[in-house]
């Protein structure tokens, strides 16, 4: 069986390191000739390509690892083999998959999916099996998918290392997502814009702020994409928050032991539920 | 020079550790014998006791390393040697130096401190070395203290691995914490309780959601009693946070992509010279 991995970034790379020694064929095509022969080297693709015009004709599976507007562009850019498995690894998917059904051949079966890993840091450098190492992952069903090639993409991934995976409708996973992942990043990014800089805020700041702030270090053209193609589940994630928060600062601002408390209670138990 | 460290949880067991080795006879009070023989085993105390009235009164420095209300206690409680330092590490200061000063006899001097450091887990097994490491501190210096013994307790810190030591009155102490430690605290709490838990949400994270909610599982009655004591001050933190996340939706909302980016890349911006 022929493997393609399109793109050999973080998320990329770690899926050729995680494929090595499964029996497969793999393939790597990207834009820097020197991440494909460092993968080469490393024995984790069998060859690496500059132009995938021709390994991707030949490939069962193809893996694009790109940003969502150029998976659209490489769809449209190449034909892929009758019958075989095409995925992604964007983070939103209503949007996205119209977009990439309408370039798409009718008859290749295009699996969409979400592998919830990364780094801070970019490029094939920071890939590594550790990356999906207890990780969730969601296929994406939609209704022109074929159940039993489904199933295929869920075991397939299953070997990779992930925690969990689960399958789900773009329209679900993007209303989670928009919670899970897309909220944390508002909230790293106007914590880190609500600073009055006062003070000289990093040498008073400890593992709270730093952790919290992380992702305030944002990759602006792929998350205004992100945010913008997810608007309405993202504002409606937002305002749950919302209310949330006034309902601390009100306890806080009158004094409300009790409800602040009770708050701290389902929080800290919602908490540790989630290491389950 | 006798030093004693009151409580040897994660802070003061992490004190002790890191004062090994550094020529200070240094002695520990604790609730819990096993930990007493625990640090005295791997030779971080001379002598452990379950009752400090003793050691204390022969005390050059005690560093109390309890929670704020029991700091009190133990002031009220014990008769320091006279012209000693007492310190604590409690996360608020100006509520809690006065009760402290009206508590604590005038011929001692009590410089309260702020070490930014901690572990999730409680207790003397979590404590180490490495948890004061590359961490902030903050000295406080009040109107009645010595200058000498504030630079006597900056350099005594310094020697402790930290990375910052940094001397500040009690009211900007708890200006610049209500922001970068409060805050982060009620931001996870409430994005924590946000959820509608429509999914089973553990199965759709990443390290994001991950990191921004390792916080929300919190001590209820540490975190109520910080909050109270700090309420103006967080409260202002907790309004100019919204005000920027207010930003963030308009943008959002309206697809002002120019906004959106632009606040992007200042959050980043930011948080790439946090690190510095």
């Amino acid at each position: 069986m022929i493997i393609t991995v399109v793109g050999l970034g973080v998320i990329g790379g770690s899926f050729v390191k995680a494929l090595k020694g499964k029996g497969y064929d793999v393939y790597g095509v990207d834009c820097d000739q020197q991440t494909l022969e460092m993968a080469k080297a490393e024995g984790c693709i069998i060859e690496g390509y500059l132009d995938g015009h021709q390994i991707i004709s030949q490939s069962d599976l193809t893996i694009i690892c790109l940003y969502p507007s150029k998976v659209l562009d490489f769809i449209s850019e190449h034909t892929f083999k009758k019958g075989s498995i095409v995925t992604d690894v964007v983070g939103i998917k209503s949007y996205f998959l119209n977009q990439a059904l309408s370039r798409i051949d009718q008859d290749v079966e295009y699996i969409s999916g979400h592998p919830m890993a990364g780094r801070e840091k970019k490029g094939y450098l920071y890939a590594s099996q550790e990356v999906f190492q207890n990780a969730n992952y969601i296929v994406i069903q939609h209704e022109h998918n074929q159940i039993d090639k489904i199933e295929w993409m869920r075991q397939f991934v299953g070997q990779l290392g992930f925690k969990s995976v689960k399958i789900m409708s773009p329209y679900d996973h993007d209303e989670i997502i928009s919670y899970t992942s897309q909220l944390p990043h508002t909230l790293a990014v106007a914590l880190m814009n609500s600073d009055d800089e006062k003070y000289e805020t990093g040498k008073y700041i400890g593992d709270s702020f730093r952790d919290l702030t992380r992702i305030a270090n944002i990759n602006a053209d792929l998350w205004a994409e992100l945010f913008f193609h997810n608007r309405d589940y993202l504002l409606a994630s937002m305002e749950r928050f919302e209310k949330q928060f006034d309902l601390l600062k009100q306890a806080i601002a009158s004094g409300d032991e009790k409800s602040l408390k009770e708050m701290f209670w389902q929080s800290s138990k919602r908490r540790e539920k989630l290491e389950k």
